[in-house]
């Protein structure tokens, strides 16, 4: 058993972040194992760090690294394990998600069975592999539903709250607004809950809302948001268990071949007050 | 220089706990050490890391460890400061705080300076020290201005939001109640938001309502909090750097005698839409 692994997350000053740090160091405490954290506030320098401290084994959490930084972590001999990783990773490296597909399709689903038939989605944009999935999963959920989602009602935040605010604005002051709209994420989420009160539109009633992660603020929320809750501290928990048997499977004396892990954990559709059906 | 400290801290799943965090990271990576983090989930058990892994010293935020948990690691030559401690450290033990009396202090002028003369608190009870400081600053204020703080408008709630909307209940619900209120953290001040809403009172027009800490929910708050930042994540640097001072004190070959500081930073005075003049 290594002493101390690495973990390396982009910032802590979220809650997701930080269930997933709580999740890795509650496994890694149960192993008698330290954590060192490293925040990447740039591109490469996280990496030196664990060169120079020759590093047993790291989680990355949240990040993209490039192939030529997993490749320089093989090459020094740092077995790692991905997060939630921004972009697919390669072939050879081990990484823990959720299941976003079925969250996305989780949440069409329920906006469905509450009778919305004019419903929208507003999205991060192409850039990441978890928003992809989440667009998907939903369009496939209208699809069998025998509803289409038109580009007039696809709206592209860039997760940030104020900047998904102004994209739906123009949606929802049209003449043919959705009744429901799902968000990829809650900070988009709650950008809807601003554009609605300027537009004097009350939630659940004239629009229902759909978030996704449940952060504590979506209980918060005024209504409390109903949302796709991911198993955050789980998935850091799981990474921290793949990561400590590849460091085994490295130190065993003959080098029977690693095995990569790649694991989707589960997604939870949680209801509250932001949705309800249609008003006739 | 060593070449790892440890940081312990009681969880990470409030903003508060991980700006700490943030600040100890940032100061840490800047001269080029690495931070093992622990959550002390029990008592003990988070002494039996440190001293098991031979740690160089440690940053411990907000837990009260005892005296005989502080006289062990000294014992085994770790040098440890407190950030935020709650009960009050040992003579011989740095520590670092903010203004917490300033801080109360500026609540209260604050609100006899919009002109409310009946002003209530909801306090944490008597068993922290940083409570105390922000309930006699309060009161010294509304002593200045010729106003007395009467154990009627005194409320007790537990730092959590539930236990002070409950607490805070018959206070707002009775003839004579305060048109503003301070409380000593911001959980609490959304449990007056909660009770405010029950009763039909408006925020800021029937009730003026301040909080302490500055998290970002208090932004997110309808109407948005006025409240006490506290510089949470300075607090966390400020501490490593002293902590790396006592290593190297420690190490320095004369053994000379070693400094105990006790350093409180400003808190920030922040004007929100929860407070306003008293209707007339």
């Amino acid at each position: 058993m290594p002493a101390l692994v690495d973990l390396v997350l982009t910032a802590v000053d979220n809650a997701w972040a930080t269930r997933a740090l709580s999740g890795i160091e509650a496994e890694a405490t149960d192993a008698g194992i330290g954590v060192v954290m490293t925040i990447a506030r740039d591109t490469d320098e996280w990496m030196t760090r664990l060169m120079r401290r020759r590093s047993e084994g790291a989680v990355i959490v949240g990040l993209g690294p490039t192939g030529v930084q997993l490749g320089a972590l093989a090459a020094a001999g740092i077995p790692v394990v991905l997060v939630d990783p921004v972009i697919k990773p390669p072939d050879d490296v081990s990484s823990v998600g959720s299941t976003n597909w079925e969250g996305g399709r989780s949440a069409g689903e329920h906006l469905v069975g509450l009778g919305h038939r004019r419903i929208g989605i507003v999205d991060a944009g192409p850039g990441t592999l978890y928003n992809a999935a989440r667009v998907d999963g939903f369009r496939s959920a209208l699809t069998n539903a025998g509803l289409d989602l038109p580009t007039s009602r696809i709206v592209h935040g860039d997760w940030s709250r104020d900047a998904a605010g102004e994209a739906v604005l123009p949606v929802l002051a049209g003449a043919d607004r959705p009744t429901a709209l799902f968000a990829c994420s809650e900070s988009m989420a709650f950008g809807i809950y601003d554009a609605a009160a300027s537009l004097g539109l009350r939630i659940p009633q004239d629009l229902s809302v759909v978030g996704f992660d449940d952060l504590p603020e979506a209980q918060w929320a005024t209504p409390p948001m109903t949302t796709v809750q991911q198993p955050t501290a789980e998935m850091g928990s799981v990474a921290l268990r793949i990561l400590l048997d590849l460091i085994r499977d490295r130190r065993a004396p003959r080098g029977r071949p690693r095995g990569v892990t790649r694991i989707e954990l589960a997604t939870h559709f949680v209801v509250r007050g932001s949705t309800a059906p249609p008003e006739a």
